[in-house]
């Protein structure tokens, strides 16, 4: 094949827009550049969290308000590194809800803290692919054994570890995981039938109508069908009843349904509530269901001996995942999910091609993490988890979260002290539900006229048929003085309002 | 609720092991620490590029070696960033496969480059969520725009673009990206009654032999069944067979089945195979099935004018994924995924509780693109790929694509014009199939004795039954001096192997 004349075809109009190729033989930052912006980059982040409380937490832009700023045509030719930096000032930064931001206690905290933005930074530069165990064995084997240290350091069942039959590998998020499980769990069910010829229609999942809407999400993608889900009622206390499980799944046996399934939750998104997994478990066992135990946020808290209560009864659960990325200061994504039986979840999601066979693989001597989760690719994402345990240790992660429960508690302790506020569920840990004694069309009111003054975010929730105020303390940053602040502002904010006659 | 007493706990035993709250008030990196350190990992990344290819670029280290260094139990106590980082050096280095190698030529390549690597830092820094437009307006909006230049830059269908009924989201890999097109696909062929009751068996999809595995993959994870995927024949370019195509879709119309999903590939993963998209379009159109194109790496390719032709009859397409952490210089993940009909892929995947719920959500008048993908948190990596896309300019990516694309070529001369080796497919862009004309067992310990040798990395697919190597060209640094050291290296150790009568 002769070599390409490159030139002749620019001249042939085959060439950039411009007209011609560049004299320019490289356009790459160099590795000086590279040292030169990456300070650069290093102090903006250092002096954005610096001035984070300046900023409105949630972003004021309207939609469409940053896209106006954009140029509509794609760069022709390159900018300086200086120039993009200062677009993310004037152009990003306005668009920004600041998750990191002490003063936010929407949703969940979606928590980092510098050891994980540095793994982060050097698993970029790595640029490794952890699909196969050869394609860098280090990003398996760490991902393998920080895992095994969590179990630990969580009080998490033995048979988890990847010492036993079980293992743990990280996924991007809980929805992911979940869907791994449920897969999972229809292959067990019909031996792995399904996977060969397709749903029959025969398979039922359970949850709770607090479980996260990812489990409904995941029986759509596998197959199942969202008919095919049983919301189970919930108690007083907004967790499954286990009674109205069991009673479920011996309707659902006595019509042919074939129950695969359970997912329970230690720590409810909506207001934090706790799945009796003990009772859940046993009638896992007893009918041969899968139980997946969803503590996507609140898991983090098992750290601290005192809070491990949350997942009693977990030695009776088939997978469990918890993410450090909500709660435990490394940057998202990191889901921890994990397995008794491995065998099950690579049956499941194995497909070996000849392009990616190679010893180590054919020798079963080793985890291929491309069989854990759907994506091939994937990140040196337990670079970053490692960095946090090692930069905090147990002593710090557990001293952290101490002081994030204690301030949720006090909290709560002044919702119930106050005559105009109410508790609206139990609070075991970081979560908070309460609502002004106000009515729903106040409460909203309020939740909009806190979120539009730019000193705090809180999110919403229905309990009971009643709209709550949530507020979740959970973020790196926050303090004492960020909460006794909100609590300040919710109370004046909501006495504005009242005086003002709003309803 | 009485304020709790975190010593009385404590006291009680239900602190932490080591007996005592430590007295130190916040474990936390303060910010003069992460300007140091932020230095220390950004100085630690340009050294190691400087230094990457005196590492053997396949890792030499055996199942369990890595892990064999670490401690058994979690750390207590914190340690140093410092010491963290020398664990970094004397650990974990030797576990790496070295992607951003130039002497890569393995897979394919996840090639990164400053920019992407100081935008992955950014976005880790900001931290924020973009599963809502409002959770962080600038994370969807900028996605959304930078996607929409693409479409341009790449010379797509303006179908793709958000200005029309279409648009594009960032997917973590092109096997999410194949999943939720698949889903799609399933729901428009059932009316979406498949989310709602599950499979019913009579869907089927179609790939080639030569379709990436990911393809399998979806099939069994969606619930159709790995039976329910047709496998077609491919011509002697390895291309999709567009005749037998239409014969098996006639075939399963005959026998009762719903054809709903073609994957045709840009560019296969195993020799670089472009399918007939002109014609597989046609047919889709005819028959209505959903068409998903898969132009994982070659995708990029089209950013030059010349290469477009891979991409004739994308009009004809309903989906669309390429890869930039591929061969565009923004580290993994970052695939870039496009649909003609967004509302069939939102209505595919939405879920909308009520914690979620929200004004800007409420009136459409935003993408949400946790409705677009199977998790639901997300990162904000269209950071990385504006920096990519502003840094080099469409000259400088022009530039390196058609650098790579001349040095394949010209690999492929010296293969053409040698006696001992000859081309096993044709090689229209960066991926050369070739092989040693010795037979399968002297190729495999070629292969071997290369890689083992540390100055390159090749892998291997099989075509025809025959054993092949593959190199691929598309490693940021790669030029050509290790194109032509990797040639010689081939050439000497082939003599060496066949003098000492190896076979």
């Amino acid at each position: 094949m002769p070599k390409r004349d490159l030139t002749s075809e620019v001249q042939r109009g085959l060439g950039p827009r411009e007209g011609k190729v560049s004299e320019k033989k490289n356009y790459h930052m160099s590795m000086d550049e590279f040292r030169h912006y990456g300070r650069s980059v290093v102090d903006w982040i250092a002096d954005y969290y610096e001035k984070i409380e300046s900023f409105p937490v949630l972003s004021r832009v309207e939609p469409g308000q940053i896209r106006d700023l954009l140029p509509s045509e794609p760069p022709i030719n390159g900018d300086s590194f200086e120039s993009i930096l200062k677009d993310v000032d004037d152009i990003i930064v306005q668009g920004l809800t600041h998750w990191q931001s002490p003063n936010f206690f929407a949703y969940f905290p979606a928590n980092s803290s510098g050891p994980a933005i540095l793994g982060e930074l050097l698993a970029a530069g790595l640029g490794v692919q952890g699909m196969l165990w050869s394609t860098s064995p280090a990003c398996t084997e760490l991902e393998t054994h920080v895992l095994d240290w969590l179990v630990d350091m969580l009080g998490l069942p033995e048979k988890f570890t990847s010492k036993t039959a079980g293992g743990g590998v990280i996924q991007d998020s809980a929805s992911s995981a979940a869907l791994c499980a449920l897969l999972a769990a229809r292959e067990r069910a019909t031996n792995h039938d399904t996977n060969a010829h397709g749903c029959d229609g025969r398979l039922v999942a359970y949850a709770s109508s607090q479980t996260h809407s990812s489990i409904e999400k995941a029986v759509k993608i596998a197959g199942l069908g969202a008919r095919n889900l049983r919301i189970i009622d919930v108690d007083d206390t907004f967790a499954m009843s286990s009674d109205a499980l069991a009673r479920q799944i011996t309707e659902d046996r006595q019509a042919g349904r074939l129950p695969c399934f359970v997912c329970a939750t230690a720590g409810t998104t909506s207001s934090n509530a706790l799945d009796p997994l003990p009772e859940i478990g046993r009638i896992c066992r007893e009918e041969g269901i899968w139980l997946h135990v969803d503590g996507a946020m609140s898991g983090t808290a098992a750290l601290c001996p005192e809070y491990r209560y949350i997942h009693d009864g977990m030695e009776l659960a088939d997978s469990y995942c918890f993410n450090p990325h909500k709660w435990m200061f490394t940057n998202f994504d990191c889901d921890c999910f994990y397995v008794a039986d491995r065998k099950v979840l690579i049956q499941t999601l194995s497909i070996l091609p000849e392009y990616l066979r190679n010893k180590a693989t054919d020798q079963g001597a080793v985890f291929d993490y491309r069989d854990w989760h759907v994506p091939l690719g994937r990140r040196f994402r337990a670079l970053k988890l490692w960095f946090v345990l090692r930069y905090y240790g147990v002593n710090g992660l557990q001293h952290h979260i101490r002081r994030h429960v204690e301030l949720a508690q006090r909290f709560a302790g002044w919702v119930k002290r106050s005559e105009d506020f109410e508790l609206m569920a139990p609070a075991p840990l970081n979560l908070i539900c309460f609502r002004h004694k106000n009515g729903d069309s106040f409460n909203q009111n309020l939740l909009d006229t806190l979120n539009q003054s730019g000193t705090l975010f809180l999110t919403h929730t229905i309990l009971n048929d009643k709209f709550v105020l949530r507020i979740c303390i959970g973020q790196t940053n926050t303090g004492e003085r960020h909460v006794l602040q909100a609590w300040k502002t919710i109370v004046e904010t909501a006495e504005g309002l009242t005086k003002t006659g709003s309803t």
